[in-house]
């Protein structure tokens, strides 16, 4: 478990989760400098999974930095099973935000003009964080999943 | 690789598949049935998507409908995994394009009334259909990537 950089407990999975909890916390604070996100369904959707992808990302930053410095042993099948199914879960809903506040911005700007260009560019910052910040909870459930079998 | 249901090659991969080319014919047939979709970048997208997803289905369910009939043996290791990277691939795509779609139906509806009520609910169907589309699709990822370390 240990030979494969980003597997739960190296310091490429704790560089992995702290990437999470950079993006994720700039995609809610583009999101929330003004109060008028809770208007469109897609944003209070984004406020959400970024609310959750924050706690979920630095408490096994935690975990890795405590096995990092003490050298713990991997956690058991059934810890890393219940770990792999919560980052998947959480990766899905992070892409199923972005893209959902992508378009979303995307019609504001384009069809309705309902949002000025500085709102419109902070939706988009917004939208851009949770991806980058997807694609890393990607690269941490891909690599645990692909772990399991061997534990 | 026979034993579990849904590995390429039996006859649940063969109904996931055929699934996931009906689901994306009926999302692909509802957005199309009007020539305004293209004027959303959206919706733009999930017609692309959907126009990918079916040719790929339809061709590993003749795939595995010719390994029911005439129990060839599973592929090798190199052809599952670009099998596996193709259909993670289009299932993130498809999942992006629901939410995508969902996420624009429903500003469409509640925000601007650009979109007549026969219209919007052809595009909510479409999306609907896409998510499920992307279940399946995920589903028969799923099965193949943990498949991959035991062949």
């Amino acid at each position: 478990m240990d030979e494969l950089p980003g597997a739960l407990g190296t310091s490429a999975s704790l560089a992995l989760r702290l990437g999470q909890a950079i993006f994720s916390t700039a995609s809610l604070f583009f999101m929330c400098l003004d109060v008028e996100f809770y208007g469109y369904t897609a944003f209070c959707f984004l406020v959400t999974i970024m609310g959750l992808v924050i706690p979920w990302s630095l408490t096994f930053a935690l975990v890795d930095a405590y096995s990092v410095v003490y050298k713990r042993p991997s956690p058991q099948h059934g810890v890393m099973s219940v770990i792999i199914v919560g980052d998947w879960v959480l990766s899905f809903l992070s892409l199923a935000a972005a893209c959902s506040t992508a378009s979303v911005t995307d019609i504001l700007i384009n069809k309705t003009f309902l949002c000025s260009v500085q709102m419109c560019s902070r939706y988009q910052l917004s939208g851009a964080m949770a991806f980058l910040s997807w694609l890393l909870s990607l690269a941490s459930s891909l690599i645990n999943l692909w772990l399991l079998p061997s534990l």
